[in-house]
């Protein structure tokens, strides 16, 4: 490291240490900084919208990445820009449509009902192909990963999905190497998550992937969350069938 | 019950059984009927927004009442109708203003760093104070609680909130019975939960309260959710030094 970019990085912690001061549920008993220092760019993480997506699926993971906003921008994407219907009914906007959208860092592909019909709309599902080829880390959460099986991408790769919508989601691409019993997996560029709320699990895992394991654990901290941190751990494959 | 409140509930159950077939992430192997049918007109769940809102304080709890379609109406609620910024960036939409809200079965008040500037405004205070009076169950997440202690509504009532925030929090009603070691707290009519991710858990423990807790389980199960269901089970409070 030069001395600039050292000085750049020390200045950096001191910005940030400022503006978690002021922007952050922060108190004295818990570290305000986090335990590694920003340094470059800042990512740009891509969530996927479509009617009928599932509310944790996107705003779990949300949640934990939106902790590190001195090097996570989250942007919001949809066919178009506006509101989106979530199954539940509770609305959220997409900041750009998949036409307007910069490159990303990291695209996540959430799960919902509206997967049953978004796996039909080949308008969509070029989107999905397109962006997921372009983006050097792709994470799917729930049924998403039935979304990104039928683009064919994950062909001969280790995906999972929700265990209640097992059989959806793994008919969309029977050539995925399918893992019932896991709470996320990840093979190369790809990582995908078992059902809802498995996903905000995968989002630390991720976040201990790019920043080390205890960016991960002050992050769950700061969200009072019990981080579920062994990816193998999955009781629902058993109590849904798919075997111990 | 009378033989035509009886047929009622039958049709009723029916209608769900197939409406859950049709929109639910529903599989083979666990049950897509909640264990308990619904009866009576829906339920009225209105969820609090301000700019700078947790995402994870409105979405956790609405995940859990968004898989109770047929007896929860979810609103989303602001100073006014349109888009309202998370503290994270993404923006959800309110569906109606204070002014025009229906009247209210269930009340929630979330946390996050738009509570500071909140307490502030004089005309956001009458507006949570006069909802939280007018509506029958209110639930606070992370340091929601902080806006309604500053009402005077709970001078007395027990409540928690969020472990790294606890000072702000606290200071915001000092007549509260406040409850440091708590995942969530129930009094009364208000029940309040630690932070972020504790929202979560105390929708769950919301839905048993009024359900039953094998409707809480069946929730649980259905978003591959681990509760932490008990609500005295506090792991942040020790962490900041708010006693074990």
């Amino acid at each position: 490291m030069t001395v600039d970019a050292s000085r750049r990085d020390l200045l950096i912690a001191a910005a940030t240490l400022t503006t978690l001061s002021l922007s952050g549920e922060a108190a004295a008993q818990v570290s305000i900084q986090p335990p590694v220092a920003p340094s470059g760019p800042k990512k740009k993480l891509g969530m996927l919208l479509f009617d009928g997506f599932e509310l944790l699926d996107v705003f779990g993971p949300l949640e934990m990445f939106g902790m590190l906003k001195d090097r996570v921008e989250i942007l919001m994407i949809a066919d178009k820009a506006g509101p989106v219907k979530s199954g539940a009914g509770p609305q959220a906007v997409a900041d750009y449509g998949f036409a307007d959208a910069p490159k990303l860092d990291i695209v996540m592909i959430p799960g919902g009902i509206g997967t049953r019909r978004e796996v039909n709309n080949p308008a969509f599902m070029e989107s999905v192909k397109a962006i997921a080829q372009a983006t050097p880390q792709v994470a799917t959460i729930c049924t998403g990963s039935g979304l990104l099986a039928k683009t064919g991408l994950i062909d001969g790769v280790k995906a999972t999905s929700n265990k209640m919508a097992w059989k959806w989601a793994t008919a969309q691409g029977a050539k995925v190497a399918w893992v019932p019993h896991a709470r996320w997996v990840e093979d190369g560029k790809y990582i995908s998550s078992s059902g809802i709320s498995a996903g905000t699990d995968m989002a630390l895992g991720l976040i201990a992937k790019l920043y080390g394991k205890d960016m991960a654990h002050w992050v769950a901290h700061r969200a009072e969350y019990r981080w579920n941190e062994d990816a193998t751990d999955d009781p629902f494959a058993t109590m849904n069938g798919l075997g111990g």
